[in-house]
Parts: C-alpha cells; structure tokens; sequence
C-alpha cells in the first residue's frame, strides 16, 4: 500500500514524542508499504511566531509583511521534518525530509492563507521508488516564482490530504491526540461511542458543529479528490475512524452522530414590512460584512408584517445589530438571545429512511424540549432549543438512535 | 557607501532588541548608505537547535545525518531575517530578506562545516538598486545543488565578510556586545584600552591568543578579500575597532596588544635520541591526530641526547601521552606541565623596531618573572611562564609599551 501519515503538533511535541511516531511509521514501512509523512511544527511553536510577527504590528503598518511572515511562520515545521529524518535514520531507516517547496506543492501567492493549486509529484514518487521514507513539511508550499507561502489554519492537514490525492495514496491517515470520530461528545454523552466509517458528507456536517478533529477545509479536499481519511490517535495503537465516500460504507446506519453548537445566538425581528426582497437585503448586508448566518425561519406574514428569526455566530451579535440600525424603519423591535444550543441528528441513513424527522420531535416531547427553530437537509436535522436543555437533548437522540451500541 | 552589517544572536535575542537593531539599520539609511544586513539566530535558538540533534545520537549511528541536521541548525536564521525585514517594513522602510540560498551564498557539500566557494551577487545588488535594504540570513548557504548547507562556529561573521568582499563594500560592521577590540583583557587589567584600529595581521594574533570578538576564519577572509572590518557594540553608539590592512593605518605603534593564553600546557622529553628526523616522525604522529602543537624548543644535542619541550591546548594531553608512548624506546622521560601561560606582545610597529625582545624580557626580569619558552614571529613575541604570574606579566607588558596611555 501506499501510505501517507500526517502528525499534529503534540504528536511531534518533543524530541521522546518525535521518536515515539517513528515507531508508528517503522511499523507501515516494515509492514512493507511506501510512507510518506507530513508533520507540523512542535506543538507551541507556530504560536510563539506568530507573537513575534504580532510584535511587529501597529497602527500604521497593521498587516506585518506576508511574504516575510510566511517565512517566519513556516520555520517550525522545516525543524520537525528533518528531526523526524533524522530519527528514522538513527535507527537504519533510509528516510529524507523535504520542504513544501522540495516536495512540489505549488500554491497561489496569498500569502498566510495559500491555496493549493498543484502538487508536482515526480521528487516524492522517485524517493518513494529509490525506497525511502519521504518525510514532508506540513502547512507550506511556495509560489511559482519560489516564494514560501503558508496554508492557514489546518493546513498542515491539507497538505497530507493534497499530497495523498496527488499521488494516488491508499489511505491518509491523520493522527491527533484523540481515538477518531465519536458518535456525540463524550464529555456530554459518557456511552458516546467511536465511530469506524463515515461518509464525507457526514463529517462535513458533524465537523462544522464542533467534533474539531479535522476541519471542513481537509475533509472537502479529501472528498473531492477521493482519498481515504483515517483519523487515529499518536499517542496508543486504536484504529481510529475512516472517513470514506458513501458507497465505501455498506451498513449505513440512519444516524451516525449528534452535534451540539452553543456558539450561535438568535436574532428575531419582529414585524417586519412582508415586502418582497426585504430579507434578501438584509442577508447581503449581513454577507457583506462577512457575517455567517445559519438557521432562518421567517413566519406567515399577517397583515403586510411578518417575523424573521435566524441564528449567527455569539461573536458577531455587536455587528449585526449595528448593520441592522439601517434597516430600522422596516421593523417594529429586535430581540437577541443568547442562550439557546443547536443540535442536531446526522446520518447519510435518513435519505432512504422517512419518519427520521418525527422520531426526533418525539424524542424532545418526551423531555419536555421546546423546539424553537428547526432546519433540515437531506443527512441532518438541526433544533434551536433553550441551552439549559442542551445537554438533555444530546443524551436523548443518542439513546433514541441507538448511538450507544 | 555600501555597508554590510551583522548583528549576532544577542543584539536580535528578542522583539525589543530587534526594534533597537533596526534604529541603527534605519541611521544607516538615512545617511544615504546603501545597507545589507546579515543576522544570526537569537541567542540560545541555535543550542537549542543543536541539543535536538544530539537526542538522536547514539552508538551504531553517532552521526545525525548531516544534510538534515543542517535544514535543522539554519532555521533560527529563517525567522530573524524575515523578523528584522518586518521590523524595519512597520517603520515605513522598504526591506526584504533573503536565505542564504536566495542570497547567492554558495558553499560545498560539507554539511555543517561548508565553505563558502562563490556569491553570486547579482540578486543583492539588484535589490539594493531598488533601493531595498537587504537582510541576509547568516550562517547558511546552499550547494549548487540546492541543499541547505551551515558553515559552522562563527558562521555568520563569515556570510558578513564573504558578502562584504563580493559586492566590495566600503565597510563590513560586526556588532556584538563588547566595544571593540582592547590592547588586553579588561578583567587582567582595567587600564585596557579600546583600539581604534588595528591591522588584519595584529588581529590574527591577538584572536588566536583570546580576544574572542571575531574568529581568525573571518579576520583571515576579510584580509583576502582586503574588506575593511569593524567590530562594534550594537547596545551602544561607540565607534568600535575598525580592522584593515597594514597600509591603512598610519601610526603604527610597536606593540598593539598584549595576550594572555592559559589554556596551554607543556610537555617535556628527556634525553631523546638526538637523530635526524625524530623530532618529525613524533609531530607529524601528533598532526596525524589533529593535535595543534604551538611552541617548540628544542635543546643543543649532547652525548647524542637532547631535550625536546612542546605546547598543546590542554584538552589534548592525555591523547598526546598515548602517541609518545609509541616512540618510549627513544627517550628516557615524559614530563607534563599544566600550570603555565602564554603571555604575547603584539604589534606590526615590531618589524622597523630593534630591541623589543630585549625591553620584553626586561619587563620580565623586573618581576621576578622565570621565561621558560620564547617564540618569536615578525609581529609577536610570545613567553610561556608560570601561571601564577601571568597576570602581573600582563599589566607590567602593557605598562611597558604604553598601552594604557
């Protein structure tokens, strides 16, 4: 097989931990497959740079220098890939570590926020075939013209994801400091369970609701360009979650998780002109001002009036109050409420299952749960309710659905 | 002028000391110089770096692979470059910083330990013609090949001079945390006084005898590439020690300097067969072991006997013992002394001046002082004494020729 490995900050925190992976990607290599690996910088690193560049800013010149900021920031993985180099070779392995830049990931030039446009695989398959270890340093590429650039944030997962596509790897797995993906948060749900497969789909929904194991961004890459993710923990030998396309799953279940976000807070105008494209303009103002808006719910206008309610992040409740001063000859009044929870069923089962939706209404009936707000697609069910039920909720659906088998 | 400027790892140890570096960057511009800035890594990054390496030594492979040690030990100079070019950007000046690589800085393929074997400076001076100030990470450079090569202790004086001779700067400023270079150690005597110029040669002799501001690796290269060299304090606004060559300064004194060495010791063999070649066969054994012998005396045969008495570095006497025993056959004993000095004078003034050994000697006598050893070159006169007059040796040397006027 050919195997791509990436590992966190924590998982080459040190030098003991750095030496602890390689017993990980000596057991793929004597297992006889092709390894390559991509690592971050040492857990603590890439912060402490980003304090020396942030030293740097003031008032008139508020951005420090990209370019140079990418060369400070991309600094703590060139150590690591060649510590890790280095530490397979100590020990009789024929391993070589490569930049970003050396192992071909081309990018565009937004520097700190590079997109990935290309990974030109010849240097990492020529070592591959001269048999050795090729070890690659995460979260970097460089420009056409050969300026260092930098992913953002989780890109050091992206650059195995990338590079696994690229080379038509069999599995990319990531390791982290957690087992995989679990079916809720164990520390609500102590019977949560970890998962063995899910699909993309399922991820990207449980994901952007806070299971933080991988970001959206990797998970997408991944999807598109169909590679097999594993999610396994550095630190103990668990086989970790698969995340796979949807017909690499044969048992899909009707609900593979449940995910609870209590970062969002409800807006709810009240009487509001029930004109058309009054809330379309609403929603660009907000859009304009990079505001995420997720649920919305507008009521059955009444009257030429209607009510509009939707939820957006806790942090930008200050702006999208201001922006909607603009809008204050439209509306009578505007109520914000900052304790409710969202939380929701996902499962790619619902498609071919009906009744899903009823079964999870009950479920919050039977412990007394007012539904405030609800939202579907088709693997998901979302329900605004009261924070203080949130818990409750949680435990609920994942006894309802069985989660804890 | 064109000025090459290094700052070493204390004066970019952190933020704030990088901020102040940059005042005298930005004096420097403003005067209408046109600046390159070369930079080490801040202080204790580099050990850092080096103790990392060193975890993954061990008895079957005593060697941490060179070439990845060396992507290891140069990225402390990958933030500190791009950190002064920020620096100096949020203060409205245009700067842009270079690897070793990008700088044109290429070595051979002796990782950790590279020569430097060529700058192409084309990059720089079109940059400099843009008006740009220029920083160059020090200590480093590539291979024709494009591998990251380090050019080991003192290496970024080296990049400094190298770069300073290529693109014939007018001036090459070395900042430290000392002034400049004193006529002896301030700690043996505190009339010491800084020198406003001295000659590469007088340098030479003085760093390899213990005025540890600049390596002889760098003197020796700034004296090929005729770069006129000033050692200064980057804590301070002091003039510092401008280093040149001979024709360059115009009073020379008789005696520039006065050096203590204590880290030598002697060794004695009794009664050696007085042949032709013995004395050969037994130093070439020793420069077989990179033993560096300093100074020999060797007494008048008699009876087909002579005595034959040698200076090592103290840390070499017991591999020293272990070669002679080889030649035990030849001789009747072996005497070893740790509790000497080496006590030198130097000046170029010494080449048109008679009678410096003689008022040397004198200054001795005078004390009470015992000479065991003399060994004289065009611009030195050394003396190896007991060590516990060294320091009574020192000041009286340096009253003798007035160097505390």
């Amino acid at each position: 097989m050919l195997i791509v490995q990436k590992y966190g900050g924590t998982s080459v925190g040190n030098c003991e931990r750095i030496n602890n992976i390689t017993q990980k990607i000596i057991k793929a290599k004597k297992a006889g497959h092709q390894v390559v690996v991509v690592v971050s910088a040492m857990s603590g690193d890439t912060d402490k740079l980003v304090q020396f560049i942030q030293y740097f800013q003031h008032t008139d010149y508020p951005i420090p220098n990209p370019r140079e900021s990418d060369v400070v920031l991309s600094s703590g993985e060139q150590i690591t890939r060649a510590l890790v180099a280095i530490a397979l070779e100590s020990q009789g392995y024929k391993a070589i570590s490569l930049s970003g830049k050396e192992a071909g990931i081309i990018t565009d030039g937004i520097h700190t926020k590079a997109r990935i446009e290309q990974i030109q695989t010849d240097k990492i398959i020529n070592l591959l075939q001269e048999d050795y270890i090729v070890i690659v340093a995460g979260f970097q590429g460089a420009t056409t013209k050969g300026a260092t650039t930098t992913l953002g944030r989780g890109g050091s997962d992206l650059s195995a994801v990338a590079i696994a596509g690229a080379i038509q790897a069999d599995v990319c797995e990531i390791y982290t400091d957690v087992d995989g993906v679990y079916t809720t948060d164990p520390r609500i749900e102590p019977q949560a369970k970890k998962l063995d497969k899910i699909s993309y789909e399922e991820m990207l929904e449980l994901a952007s609701m806070g299971a933080k194991v991988l970001l959206n961004r990797s998970v997408e890459m991944a999807k598109k360009l169909n590679v097999n993710l594993i999610t396994r923990n550095s630190f103990n030998d668990n086989e970790g979650t698969l995340i796979t396309s949807e017909e690499n799953i044969m048992e899909q279940p009707i609900v593979s998780g449940v995910a609870l976000d209590k970062n969002q807070a409800r807006i709810s105008i009240s009487n509001l002109n029930d004109e058309p494209g009054i809330a379309a303009k609403i929603f660009e103002s907000l859009s304009a001002h990079n505001i995420n808006v997720d649920m919305i719910v507008q009521t059955i206008g009444r009257d030429g009036k209607t009510d509009l309610d939707f939820t957006i992040p806790k942090t930008e409740i200050a702006l999208t109050q201001q922006i909607l001063k603009d809008f204050s000859h439209l509306y009578d009044q505007i109520d914000c409420d900052y304790n409710i929870a969202k939380v929701s069923i996902v499962g790619v089962g619902m498609k071919s299952h009906s009744g899903v939706a009823s079964s999870c209404f009950s479920a919050m009936a039977k412990e007394n749960i007012n539904i405030m707000m609800i939202g579907t697609s088709e693997i998901k069910i979302s329900m605004i309710i009261s924070d203080e039920y949130a818990q409750t909720a949680v435990r609920a659906l994942h006894k309802t659905y069985n989660l804890d088998r």
